[in-house]
C-alpha cells in the first residue's frame, strides 16, 4: 500500500466518501489511489473554485465534510475565494493539496510555491504530511480540524513523494472520533436570562441556531420575553418557509442596520458575533449595535446551542407547548407579457418554489426582495454567499445536489457573479444534478453602481462604465449553459418566466433560466 | 487630491496607463479617481485570472508594467495563478489590491482575510500603503520593485482610508527611473568563452537571450565555435520565424530532456536557468544536465544579456558579417475532408500565420507538433505558459492584444486549459481584440492520461476517467464563444480549418474556432 492508497482509505474509514476534485501532475498517484476504491464518489470541476464552492454546499446539506483534491499552489490560489467563504460558513472540509516530492522542492521548478502561505489564509490549521510515518496521524489531524464544531476548513498537503511512496506493512487506516460541541457554561445562561428578562432585547441568530429545535427554541423564548428575533446578515444555511418560524435577516446596508437595531437594549448572540459592517464607509461606524446596547453571549458558534437554548428556556420558564405563528402562502403573480422586473421574479420564485426545495442565493441586488417573500414559500433550505467573495452559487448549488439527491436545488444567481465560477454548470451536467438556476441577467456589477454614488459620483464616465457595466457584449446565459450542457431557456416576461420555472422542475437534471431584467 | 487620485496620477506619471480591473465596493474611490482620467485605459475582466493574465500578456509585449486592479484577498486569490505565470515569466506588473479600511480590519469582517499571505506567495514585494505620507514612497517603491530587471510582480495594498483620505496640498505624484540591468563582470565572459573553446558546449537561451541581437549574437557565437543553441523549456517570448535563426527548446518530457542533454560538457546559461524537470517522478532526476557537464553563468535573467553576448563575440573574435541560415517555408496541408488530426491542425495554423503575428500557446499536448512546424512560418513573436498554472492561455492573448493593436493574435489553446479563464473571451470581445482563437478540442486532460501510465496506470477506472476525461457532457466551444460575443466557426476536418482560419484572419475583432480533434 502506498502512501495514496492510505489516505484514501482513512477518509473512506472517516466517512469521507466524497472528494470534488480538479487534479493534475504531482497527484497522479492519488487519482490512481482513488481509482481503485469504488466507495469513493469522485467529482471533477473545471476549474478549482468549483471544487472548493461545491464542497461548501456539500458540508452545509451533508453535515459533514468532502474532500477536494487540488494542484499545488495555483490549484489552491483558484480555490481561495470559495475557501475563504467556506471559512466564514464553517463548513467542515478535508482540503487535500498536492505538492512535489520533497526533495524536488530545492530545484524551484516551475509550479513551486508558497502552498502554505497561501492556505494559511483561508484554513484552519495547514499540515503538511512530512513523512510516511507522519501519514495516519497528519491526516487524522487534519481530519480533526475539519470537524472541530461547527466546522473549519482543515488543509492537507500531500508531497508527491509520500504519495507515491511505500507504507509499512503494519499500516492501516484509522479513525478520529469528531470532537463534541463545547457546553455553554451556567453563568452565560443566567446572564442571558437576564439581559431577556431587562426588556428591549434582541437574539441574533447564527449558525446551528438558525434550523430545528434550535431555531424553534429561540422563537419560543422571544415569544415568552417579548425579544426580538433576527438572523445575521450571511448565514451558512437557513430552515424557512412554511413549518419554521419566520426569521427575518438584519439587513446589509449599513444605515438600515443600524436603524434595524438603535432601540435595542441588550443583544444576545446565539451562534452568531457582534455584528459589522461589510465594508467601511466614510464617517460611519464599524460596529451596528448602538453603543449603549450591552452585548451578552449566550452561546458562541462553536458550543452547543440547542442544548443552551433548551437551558435558557428552564431558566427562564418558557414552555413548548406554545404554537409558533404559521406564515401565509404565497400567492403567484400573474402570467402577464409585460417585461419582467426583479420583484416579480422573486415573488414567482417564491411562490413556485417546491417543497423541501434547497434555495442557493447569490443574487447580490437583483434578487434583494426574494428573502421577504419567501417566508411563506414550501419548506425550504436557504443558503447565502457567507463571506462575501461572489462566484460560490453554482458551486454551492453543485455541493448540496450532491449531497442531497432527493431535492429540487434552486440556484438564485446574478450574472456578474456567475461569471468568476461559470464552469459550475458543466459539472452540474456531468452529474446530472437536480440544479435550476435563475440568472438574473441585468448586464452589470449593480452592487457597485450603487457604492459609486455612495462615494458621491453621480455620473459615471468612460472609464467607471467599462468596470462597472458588464454588458456590450450581453452575455447570452441561455446559449451559455447549452454550451456547458445544460437545457435552458430565456425569458423576459413573467408568462415566460412561470413557463420556464415550471419547465426546469420538471426536467430530469440542471436547467437555467436567462431572466432578462431591465438595465 | 483623495489618495486614489494621487495613486492614478503617479502612476500615469510613471507611463503606467493601462489597468486590468476587477473591482468592488473597497476600491470604489480608485475607480472614481480612474473615471476622472481619460488617459488611463481601464479594461475589465468577468474575472481576475483574465485581469492577471491579460497584465502578463501585455507586460510581455509592451515591455511596461500595466497595473491591475483587484479587490481584497480573494479577488487576489483569483488572480493567484497567472501573477504567479507572471512571476516565472519576469513580468513587470504593478498589482493593486485593494484592502479595508484600516481601523475596519479589527472587526474581521466577512470578506477580511490576510492579502499580504496571499500576495507573497506571488510577489517579489508586498507594499502595504500603510498612511497618506506614505502614499508616494510607497507606490514608487513599489513601481521600482516591478521594473526591477527583468520584471516583478510587485503587489500595492491599498486601504480604502487611505483611497479616501485627503492628501495635503502639496502632494504631487513623481517619478521613479527604471533600474539598470546589471552588467555581467570580465570573468563571467571569460569564463564562458572558455567553456565555449572546451567543445560540446550548448548556450541555453532564456529570457531576454530569445530575441533581437541578443539571440542573432547567440547564434552567431555558436555557429562560430561549433557550440549548440537551445531555449529553455518555458519561454516568456520567443522571437521566431522568417527572418529569425531557428531555436529549439528543451524538451518538456524528463526523458527527452535528459537525452538531449546528455551529450553536453559545458552548458553556458545565457538569460536562463540550470534546467530541472517540471515534476518529479519515481527513480529520475531532478536536474536534467548531466552529472559531468559543467554548467557557467554568463548572464543571468536580470542582467543585460545583450551587452554579455556583444562582449562575448568580442572576447571569441566572432565576427557579426556571418550570416545564419533562413529556415524554409512551411506548406500549407491539402484542404481534405478527413477527419482533422492535432499534427495536419499544427502544420495548418504554422502555414498560414500571417506576418507578425502573436502567437500565445497553452496547446499542451494537441499542440505539442506546432513549435517545430512553425520555425518557417511568417516572423512572429511566441509566447508560452511559463509558470505551469494553466488557464492564462487566452488572457495572455487579451494582454499581448492591448499592447499591439495592430497586430494578430493567434491564441493556440487546449481545451481544458481553457475552461480556468473562459471569461476571457468576453473581455476580447469587449475590447473588440484582434485575437484568433484555436480550441484544440480533445475532450480530456491528455497530459494526465499520459502521466496517468506514467504511473503505472493502464486502464482506468470509473473514478480516473471522471477526473481525467472532460467529454460527457461535450463542450460546445463554438456556442460558447458566441455566448460570450465572439464570433465563431467549427471544423473537423482540414478544409474546413482552414477556411475557419482564413475567416478568423479577416475577421474585424476576436474569432474561435473550435478544432475538433480525435478522443
Amino acid at each position: 500500500m502506498n502512501g495514496a492508497q492510505l489516505l484514501c482509505e482513512t477518509l473512506l474509514a472517516n466517512g469521507i466518501d466524497v472528494c470534488f476534485a480538479n487534479p493534475g501532475t504531482s497527484e497522479m498517484h492519488f487519482v490512481a489511489a482513488l481509482d481503485q476504491q469504488p466507495r469513493m464518489r469522485c467529482i471533477l470541476g473545471l476549474y478549482e473554485g468549483v471544487v472548493t464552492g461545491a464542497a461548501d454546499g456539500y458540508a452545509r446539506m451533508a453535515g459533514k465534510p468532502a474532500a477536494t483534491l487540488l494542484h499545488l499552489g495555483s490549484g489552491l490560489g483558484n480555490g481561495v475565494a470559495n475557501l475563504h467563504n467556506a471559512q466564514r460558513a464553517r463548513s467542515p472540509i478535508v482540503n487535500i493539496v498536492g505538492d512535489h516530492a520533497r526533495h524536488h522542492l530545492a530545484f524551484d521548478a516551475p509550479l513551486t510555491s508558497d502552498i502554505h502561505a497561501i492556505a494559511s489564509a483561508v484554513s484552519a490549521q495547514v499540515h503538511t504530511i512530512a513523512s510516511a510515518e507522519g501519514l495516519v496521524p497528519s491526516i487524522l489531524d487534519g481530519i480533526a480540524t475539519a470537524l472541530q464544531p461547527p466546522g473549519q476548513v482543515s488543509t492537507l498537503i500531500l508531497p508527491a513523494d509520500v504519495a507515491w511512496g511505500e507504507m509499512g506493512k503494519d499500516a492501516q487506516p484509522a479513525v478520529r472520533q469528531a470532537p463534541a460541541a463545547a457546553q455553554v457554561d451556567d453563568a452565560a445562561i443566567a446572564r442571558a436570562a437576564q439581559a431577556l428578562r431587562a426588556g428591549h432585547a434582541l437574539l441574533l441568530l447564527g449558525g446551528a441556531a438558525l434550523r430545528g429545535d434550535a431555531l424553534r427554541r429561540a422563537h419560543l423564548i422571544a415569544q415568552a420575553t417579548g425579544a426580538q428575533v433576527l438572523a445575521e446578515t450571511s448565514n451558512a444555511r437557513m430552515q424557512r418557509g412554511r413549518g419554521a418560524p419566520r426569521t427575518d435577516k438584519l439587513p446589509y446596508a449599513v444605515d438600515a442596520a443600524l436603524q434595524r437595531l438603535e432601540d435595542v437594549d441588550h443583544l444576545v448572540l446565539v451562534g452568531s458575533r457582534d455584528p459589522v459592517a461589510f465594508f467601511a464607509y466614510p464617517g460611519k461606524p464599524s460596529r451596528l449595535a448602538p453603543e449603549a446596547c450591552a452585548v451578552c453571549e449566550l452561546a458562541s458558534p462553536h458550543m452547543d446551542i440547542d442544548s443552551a437554548l433548551l437551558r435558557l428556556m428552564v431558566a427562564l420558564g418558557v414552555s413548548d407547548v406554545q404554537e409558533i405563528a404559521a406564515t401565509s402562502k404565497v400567492p403567484v403573480p400573474a402570467a402577464t407579457s409585460q417585461p419582467l422586473d426583479a420583484d416579480t421574479l422573486c415573488r414567482a420564485i417564491a411562490a413556485l418554489l417546491p417543497e423541501d426545495a434547497i434555495v442557493t442565493d447569490e443574487s447580490v441586488t437583483q434578487g434583494r426582495t426574494f428573502f421577504g417573500h419567501s417566508h411563506g414559500s414550501a419548506a425550504h433550505d436557504y443558503l447565502q454567499l457567507t463571506g462575501g467573495a461572489i462566484g460560490i452559487g453554482m458551486p454551492l448549488a453543485v455541493g448540496a445536489a450532491v449531497a442531497c439527491p432527493q431535492r429540487q436545488v434552486v440556484s438564485l444567481q446574478a450574472d456578474g457573479s456567475a461569471m468568476y465560477t461559470v464552469q459550475a454548470l458543466w459539472t452540474q451536467a456531468r452529474e446530472k444534478l437536480q440544479c435550476l438556476t435563475v440568472i438574473f441577467s441585468n448586464r452589470r456589477y449593480a452592487i457597485l453602481h450603487h457604492e459609486m454614488t455612495n462615494v458621491g459620483v453621480e455620473r459615471l464616465g468612460r472609464n467607471a462604465q467599462s468596470m462597472l457595466s458588464i454588458g456590450s457584449p450581453d452575455i447570452q446565459w441561455a446559449e451559455l449553459a447549452s454550451s456547458l450542457g445544460v437545457a435552458s431557456a430565456r425569458a423576459s416576461t413573467p408568462a415566460a418566466f412561470l413557463d420556464a420555472f415550471r419547465q426546469g422542475l420538471a426536467h430530469d437534471g440542471p436547467f437555467l433560466i436567462e431572466a432578462v431584467l431591465p438595465d
